[in-house]
């Protein structure tokens, strides 16, 4: 449900929240160096000098191991999962309408430290990996038409989405910071359907 | 041309420099605690200690003095004076054609560091005026129409474009970090059309 792990089961060995907090590091420093895709949960298991099960009991699957190394709220495939049923004609609506309530019910917690975070210097690649390896691997295949665009279309739709999260969040532009959220997605769905499916400008198709 | 103030005249006081920085501080802290549009020239004068006609001497105009406050590399109006000129119609494309080189050029240099700049946490009072009291300012009155949809449209404008800086400048993502600016330009221009004058969806319409 959450990035956090489950609990300790009885009998475990002590020492339980250094070795999470080894496990973390681990993974920060192999998913900034290597990215997401390139970096297992061996490898993090072994940089932290643990057992690869141990990884997966304290941090479920890689995606949530890495929501937590960058101190994202929650599993990023929370949101990504449900998305992969609806069909692509309507994502550029479906997309902000499942992000803008579970962002505005983190945006006083872990959200906006989470981006701050991620646009810092030295956690930037931390944040490139999150939408190549995550975000746009996620989205891009469904939208590869004409082929080779998928990535870029799936890009700037994360621009857009950035920057309401940005205005929205970071800077609390009024009136975009209390807007309810569904003018949000009325305003931006239109947007994002085009970038995702819809025809594309002369100078970008391939 | 720049943020950086003209040169010192011979026959001025020495200090220069700590006056400068003296009157940069000063600057920050009225901007940032009463908003670009409510903090003038004499006020921060006051505040550093100097005569006014010193703070104009050093810094220029107040836009001028703000963009040297946030560190920002290049004047706004600079940018904003000439688009007074550009029909609402066209400033979806001439908006991000003016942009994009500019922030292309300044990519290495200050542009980078003043957006992280004004997205930590105690400087966010300085962005919030800047896009406030500069670029939505100047743009709103422009596109208010629905009469005060304005500031709303401006904003989701800023989103697009913010969202373009954070994806190509901050997080370096790939291809949109080397796409050449013609194609930034053709892929976003319809989207900060539709935004600047397009039809309000339904739930926006005042």
């Amino acid at each position: 449900m959450s990035a956090t792990p489950a609990g300790r089961r009885p009998g475990r060995p002590s020492g339980t929240s250094d070795t999470k907090e080894r496990i973390l590091t681990a993974a920060r420093e192999l998913f900034a160096r290597n990215g997401f895709a390139n970096t297992s949960i061996r490898a993090v298991a072994a940089d932290a000098g643990v057992d690869a099960a141990l990884v997966h009991h304290y941090h479920g699957t890689k995606q949530q191991l890495f929501a937590a190394a960058i101190a994202l709220p929650i599993d990023p495939m929370l949101v990504l999962g449900p998305l992969r049923e609806t069909p692509v004609e309507e994502l550029g609506h479906a997309l902000p309408e499942l992000l803008l309530p579970l962002w505005d019910s983190q945006a006083g917690t872990g959200l906006v430290a989470a981006v701050r975070t991620m646009l810092t210097g030295t956690e930037v690649p931390l944040a490139r990996s999150f939408f190549r390896d995550i975000v746009v691997a996620e989205l891009a295949g469904r939208i590869d038409d004409p082929a080779g665009c998928g990535v870029l279309r799936a890009e700037f739709v994360a621009s857009q989405l950035m920057g309401i999260v940005v205005a929205r969040y970071i800077i609390g532009l009024e009136p975009i910071a209390s807007l309810p959220p569904e003018k949000i997605v009325a305003m931006i769905a239109p947007t994002l359907q085009r970038y995702l499916t819809g025809e594309l400008p002369d100078p970008l198709v391939p």
